[in-house]
């Protein structure tokens, strides 16, 4: 091992407390981009970033404005020979809610044993401070291997509305030969992980509107059509009795897996014991019929109810046929499937099967189409050695059900693959109440970062 | 016609403007029995109707608690030879939920052109005002020509969870001929209207539990059964293809319609346009096939969803798949269906339709049985007199939709039949926003009622 890149992990090893209170600093401003009334704590996450960039020694840093919350940029240039890193990352996070399910305040990092509880702490500003510490431990002893760009966003979170034109307007200064996005995770916190594929992801919110206004159950029930009724037979027959979606042309475009594909994902280490667990539910769903778990997760497109809402629904009762009803529905997509093609397949869904006694509107929000990556791309290699020196494991190739569009958006705009990874574990609860970070993994993460510059020096 | 009766109606008629300012005065006190922190204007509002009956001359008043909000008594037994009118009412009203439709402050009454809008103004607090003032117009003349006793009570918009047993342990007090209830409505402002039967209710609160918290729907979409899903399914398959009710054995007991008594509702002057009209939908529902508008509506059992809640519901994307799911779902019964009965069989039908994925409860909440009385009775017909003098018109026979639970308890343990009516009218928007009052028909209704009470001394 050279002398500096040791120097470099005993740096990492003696700051740990430091690296911790950094990210408590960055937990603490509440980035919740879905809500309108957080501007003011975007900006001063997105300014604590740029100025933790400026202090470890990286140039040219600038917070950029957007059509949105704004992006992070800073680099580090000094390697002619070597290739460039663009190093992918959001300072944004979900939404608290519901937050009278959280044990401690949501915005105040509480570390119980192990684990550091917050909102944020591992989707994703947990991953964002181990990629920051490990340039700083690097930075700190020595030129550094190579090339490194950051780029860290404020809007994963609502689908990074405005990234697309963001990096497309920035063309020559995102340019690089590879990016790394550490925004997925670990299938356990002893098997490292590196992601191959990703699921896209499609976002609609659907209102079906019927009187004009709440009306008198008993008055009217009997004549009237309940939109929360229509809602409810609309979203039931959006699947049929072998769990799979109804939309016209949903499958249509979907990649049927090889034989060898399929062998290659059974040999994922992931129990339903342990999904059980992770979940409390009584039994797993056993979802689109014919395939395992695993491919359900992850090479299978779903469609999920998000979010519903209609009438009355305080406590106690209150004997009303509600005006509207609304539906958040999101799809997550498989390769080749494309968002635009399945807001049109919803809507011909809809003019189908929607009775004519309601009226319905849907709106698109979030999306992106799935990707796939080779897992023989020689910076996953180098990340795939790094993982296997830190964690004494070789890393296991996984398809992830989550969405990282920005993938997709970097290889159309930037023409350059994307190695992802993460050192987020699957019980971290993330998009959920009570979220947390492993510090463990945390601090293994910033060793594993430190090698992956390390053994990137090598790769032409 | 009586000397005093003609001064009682010239009293009614010089008094209009105080008697619309005493209904304001009570539609100032929010009484909403559904909210726990209402309980002070509860109180205040059953002490407004206490004070109002003493000014009147009523006698014996008296504000009784109840296990929940108190019930307001007071009398005038004079009269020895004639029988005794029970006027039943509730000074308790729905919440004002959704308040951001209403035009103007629920609680804050509004007259624009002949209406009144405000929260209670039709129901009751205007039914409760207009029998006060007629018995208020005849004492002011007279000595009352028949026995009246009122009963208020706070808590019929919950299902009068109490009343049962107030008037169980109240029967000597309560004791009498005949009810009044002027709870029911008129079809039109110029058809004035007997209810002879009315659906009852039976209310529930349906909780789907699936994952313990919130899950990433990336994550874990496609292996763990969503509960707003399972729910849409579960509500789905209440109603079969021809719009019937699925719940085991729910029509066992529906009383078959005679052709004649189709034949009579044929005759009721209820437009399908009217009913659009009134309700802002493009299209009536078909409902039940083989059934009209008029029987859905008043001699058939229905299944309503009042609310619906899962998940995330604020403006904006979040990709969970939801903890739970709640629904409110009510049934409004015919005779001879059982609100208990009706519980068992949502009970069944979850025991056979809920997946093992999800664990499921069902919360009881208000319930009454069906009731239907008998067009010929004496005291019904003298209110058909009352209400051909004063509208000019014979009144129309009807089955309503809405249920009033206390007719049947006042039969089961007082032993006397109600006679119901009322001058609200169908666009009043009762229990939704913007609920007002036609204050030509308020002021009729106080004339029909001091003709009722002078052509009830003669019926024995």
């Amino acid at each position: 091992m050279s002398d500096s890149r040791s120097k470099a992990l005993r740096y990492a090893q003696e700051n740990q407390s430091k690296f911790l209170s950094e990210l408590n600093e960055l937990i603490r401003i509440p980035s919740v981009s879905t809500e309108d009334n957080k501007k003011g704590d975007m900006e001063k996450a997105a300014e604590w970033i740029a100025s933790k960039m400026r202090q470890i020694g990286l140039d040219n840093v600038g917070v950029y404005p957007t059509g949105g919350h704004p992006a992070v940029y800073g680099e580090y240039l000094n390697a002619p020979q070597a290739p460039t890193v663009l190093v992918y990352g959001h300072y944004d996070v979900q939404p608290p809610d519901p937050v009278d399910l959280w044990e401690s305040d949501p915005f105040e990092p509480v570390q119980k044993g192990e684990n550091l509880y917050a909102r944020g702490a591992s989707d994703m500003k947990g991953q964002v401070i181990i990629s920051l510490a490990a340039v700083e431990s690097i930075l700190k002893q020595d030129v550094f291997p190579v090339n490194v760009k950051f780029i860290v966003e404020g809007e994963e979170e609502i689908g990074s509305p405005n990234l697309e034109n963001f990096i497309g307007s920035h063309q020559e200064l995102l340019s690089c030969d590879v990016a790394l996005n550490p925004d997925t995770g670990m299938i356990s916190a002893t098997i490292p992980t590196i992601t191959y594929g990703l699921r896209g992801l499609a976002y609609f919110e659907l209102k079906v509107f019927g009187p004009e206004h709440d009306l008198h159950s008993g008055l009217f029930g009997g004549i009237v059509h309940n939109p929360a009724q229509v809602m409810a037979d609309l979203i039931a027959g959006m699947h049929d009795k072998n769990g799979r979606v109804t939309l016209p042309g949903f499958y249509n475009r979907v990649r049927i897996l090889s034989e060898e594909e399929r062998r290659e994902l059974a040999r994922l280490p992931l129990s339903e014991k342990e999904y059980i667990r992770q979940t409390g539910v009584s039994e797993l769903w056993e979802g689109e019929k014919g395939y395992t778990a695993v491919e359900r997760l992850g090479a299978r497109p779903t469609l999920e109810i998000n979010g519903l809402y209609s009438g009355f629904i305080d406590p106690g009762s209150k004997t009303v046929i509600p005006s509207y009803a609304m539906a958040k529905i999101s799809t997550r997509l498989v390769p080749d499937q494309n968002p635009e093609e399945t807001y049109q397949q919803l809507l011909e869904y809809l003019r189908e099967n929607a009775p004519s006694t309601v009226r319905w509107e849907v709106i698109k929000m979030a999306g992106g189409p799935a990707c796939l990556t080779d897992p023989q791309l020689p910076a996953t290699q180098a990340l795939a050695q790094s993982l296997e020196t830190v964690f004494g494991e070789k890393p296991v190739y996984k398809l992830e059900g989550g969405s990282v569009p920005v993938t997709s958006t970097m290889e159309d705009l930037l023409g350059v693959k994307s190695v992802l990874t993460g050192f987020g574990l699957p019980d971290d609860n993330i998009h959920a109440p009570n979220e947390k970070l492993h510090l463990p993994t945390f601090y293994k993460g910033i060793d594993t970062l430190i090698h992956f510059f390390y053994n990137m020096r090598n790769i032409n």
